[in-house]
């Protein structure tokens, strides 16, 4: 939305438009909202009456309603986006680039250490647990099947990319938090070939159609 | 070790063997021990004199330093007679067996909340992150891999197995951590059949002989 769109808040509610302060209210209106509603009980606009400001200015600083969520849970990374590259292209190729794109994020010096604090604040408090299973459950597991398993039934669509999503949790967790080896120090290449090895696992579903040996 | 075999720490040391001061005074010596030197390099011997016993006595109480480590961490289960189960058989079995016994230690009433309750700590706690981790290095993957994939070279095998712990792990934190559907609630033969044939990919390792679709 271009910047001359956004109504002035100020001359309706008094708020001076770009101030920090403005913006850190919001997100707090939204943490306390997503808190209490969940992510799907939430609405920018109830987050906009919480906040004092008119809907558009919510929308002009965070764009969706998921910008805002990654804003007050203080996501590093733009899921999105990330979605979009592993869901654009082959489909066969998906599983290296959910892999690739996975691996970008973690080990990256700009995100990695801020993906870790994220991770570490998920694991250990239960409010920030219940938001991002129901973010990660409403969205990106959602938007994953569908972007990946069109042709397979819906439940059993979900319970691939759940299975996926297992995958991707287990190697950061090992790796990163408890620091199992050779995982840990694994390098990429092989790394990459290991985990979309089974990723593909999981998206080809069961009964597998591949030899146990 | 039959009991008539443990020498008697009363005699020599003035203590009562059998009087529950005596273990947790044990326990109490191996977790100092453990913290400061890790698992490989603590020995029962250094416990035992830590904790004022005779080592037989040690070995009386807790059996190995394995049993002794399950009991300073407070392990609720018995990892080895587990491995037992997962390594006895036929091999092309053992994703199967490995996801069948995994699933009963997390999902019985027994063991599965005293389990979460161990995984939280060590999620946590970086004393027990360590201890875990060596322990997990040192003996547990150690066997799994001479176990199963004997005729593989070692550093590959190390890294399959090291595979397979991340995706049990996955499993686990996306279940009991952050309560993913439909993987928390998928039914057990179901969830037997998606983990095993991911346990089976990683221990085929790369590259795959399967197609991706």
């Amino acid at each position: 939305m271009p910047k001359s769109s956004v109504p002035s808040p100020r001359r309706r509610l008094g708020r001076r438009p770009g101030a920090p302060e403005t913006q850190s209210e919001i997100v707090d209106a939204a943490r306390g909202l997503f808190a209490a509603h969940g992510y799907a009980g939430t609405s920018i606009r109830a987050v906009a009456t919480a906040a004092g400001v008119d809907p558009a200015l919510v929308h002009h600083y965070f764009g969706t309603k998921e910008g805002l969520f990654r804003a007050a849970l203080e996501v590093p990374v733009d899921v999105d986006s990330l979605l979009n590259r592993v869901l654009t292209g082959e489909r066969d190729a998906a599983p290296v680039r959910l892999a690739e794109t996975f691996l970008d994020v973690w080990d990256s010096p700009e995100t990695g250490p801020a993906m870790l604090a994220f991770l570490r604040r998920v694991l250990a408090d239960a409010t920030a647990t219940d938001l991002v299973r129901q973010f990660a459950v409403a969205t990106v597991m959602k938007r994953a099947a569908a972007g990946l398993l069109a042709d397979v039934e819906p439940a059993d669509a979900q319970a691939r990319v759940s299975m996926v999503f297992s995958q991707l949790l287990g190697v950061v967790v090992a790796r990163r938090v408890l620091r199992i080896e050779p995982l840990a120090g694994m390098a990429r290449e092989e790394l990459v070939q290991r985990v979309s090895d089974a990723v593909a696992t999981h998206l080809r579903g069961v009964p597998a159609t591949c030899p146990l040996t």
